[in-house]
């Protein structure tokens, strides 16, 4: 049977690369496949300390595949996948997010609501009966931390406890909560990260009331880190919105250990944020208590508002 | 919680009538949700039997929601969907067909390429840990039956012969296959159907190098039976033919005892379905041997010889 490569999203996060090497890993011992897992970019500081953890290496780069079919982990749309995508078949996806999918034949196509793509293929192996070697168990343990924020963030679903208490346990991590915490501070490192990287990371543009709002999110454990560093932010905000046209820019910096975030508003529609989440903002500025999740916390509230 | 309603494709068969019925007894009681199975027609004679075998009515009829949120089960392509799809939300699809298909959140969307939906099914409800009740059992197992034609067709997967084995057990199934020859023998009484519904029943237009191809298929104990009628059933083509616009006409008789079909071609191209399967067409009328499946035996040689 000719290589099947198993690729995730672009700018790579844990989830995805866990995904990428469970699914792989699944393919591979319940349905006969050859498959290699691949990631689209460099791994990012927190999926690099849990490959340390684990002892494991960086998957493979690339962003387009060599062979003729692929399997999609963490994303379904073609502006997230490879570049060549319209040339190979997808023979499979395990993904938690929206679906935009057409295909020729039918395919494994398994979409869930779920916390993380980790969770679903915990279940996957369940139900194939397969053994989830330690290592692959830890970065998927990993993964359910990072996408729910240790089961705090509102897109943790009753499936996540579980699998993450499972995973930990084949994966030797003694304390879930202390070792969560190592990683997502992993991840906060923002003092190596340009400005410009900070507000672009993960940003994604949403169309309100005829505007085009720009949202980007950071994790930290300190908001006022990310604070000191306004002036060259705001700058690369500004220049953001010159050159793209962006009418609003909002960017989410959020607080992992207390589960808040403050935001940063430039650009044109203060006051509709103001009354999305009925606070005032100061020179820009806003807390959210509470608030981590741009999905569930944040969009749905601007919507409504503009 | 809101009441939500599962449907089938349009043209209800045996699969689409039991996954119905099998996806709304385990989203009720895997996921808490208060659902009801529908139909958007009435059962065929194959369904009739199986729901009279084990004592079940037939699923109310309707072709549009009156709910919010609606599951789809056999199909997710709006075209074999209910009339006000784009006014619902779909919360779940179970499904085994090719995909095309987008959304505005994560869903359940679960597509293998296995047998049958049932067969999917079947092992969501063991993941699930759901027992399933002997009546749906029994439809479940019918529905495997119907799709695969008794585990022959090139459509079974190694996955359909475990599910069909213990769906058997659960619904008191001593004999499978005296079972499952008496169920498709009721559906393939044919002399209480009119030519023009025995050409359109299950009939589906395929684009091949520039000709509209329209292809149906009957399933019957005799395909003498199904020819003794060619006058009737020619007059009902050439009536297609001349209405419709198709280039070439295939009705494909299938004997599902004996695996093999015979088919009858009405219109252009009679040389280009003689070079697909390497045959020798008489008066319209040819053998294909070991052929029962449209997907996997007909369309592909079909579409390589125009």
């Amino acid at each position: 049977m000719a290589k099947k490569l198993v690729f995730g999203h672009k700018n790579p996060d844990t989830d995805t690369v866990a995904s990428a090497m469970a699914a792989s890993y699944l393919v591979n011992h319940a349905y006969g496949e050859d498959s290699q897992a691949m990631a689209q970019g460099e791994p990012n500081a927190e999926t690099k300390f849990a490959l340390a953890h684990f002892g494991l290496e960086a998957l493979p780069v690339a962003t387009a595949a060599d062979t003729d079919e692929v399997y999609l982990v963490d994303h379904n749309e073609a502006a997230q996948s490879i570049d060549n995508l319209a040339d190979v078949t997808v023979t499979g996806v395990y993904d938690h997010h929206k679906i935009d999918f057409k295909s020729n034949a039918p395919l494994w196509f398994i979409n869930k609501p779920l916390g993380s793509v980790a969770t679903i293929l915990y279940y996957e192996f369940q139900q194939a009966d397969v053994e989830i070697p330690a290592a692959l168990a830890g970065m998927m343990a990993s993964a359910i931390i990072s996408d729910t924020l240790l089961l705090k963030s509102p897109t943790t679903t009753p499936q996540d406890q579980p699998a993450l208490e499972a995973l930990a346990k084949i994966a030797g991590i003694d304390d879930v909560n202390a070792y969560g915490l190592e990683l997502l501070k992993a991840g906060t490192d923002l003092s190596s990260r340009s400005a410009k990287d900070l507000i672009d990371g993960d940003a994604k543009s949403f169309e309100m009331g005829g505007n085009t709002v720009r949202i980007g999110q950071v994790n930290t454990v300190d908001v006022d880190d990310v604070f000191a560093r306004r002036d060259e932010i705001e700058a690369a905000i500004n220049e953001e919105i010159a050159a793209d046209g962006y009418d609003t820019f909002i960017l989410v910096v959020t607080n992992i250990l207390d589960s808040d975030s403050d935001i940063l508003v430039l650009g044109q529609n203060q006051d509709k944020v103001e009354k999305a989440f009925n606070i005032e903002l100061t020179d820009g500025r806003g807390s959210l208590p509470g608030v981590v999740s741009r999905k569930k916390q944040v969009v749905p509230p601007l919507t409504e508002a503009f």
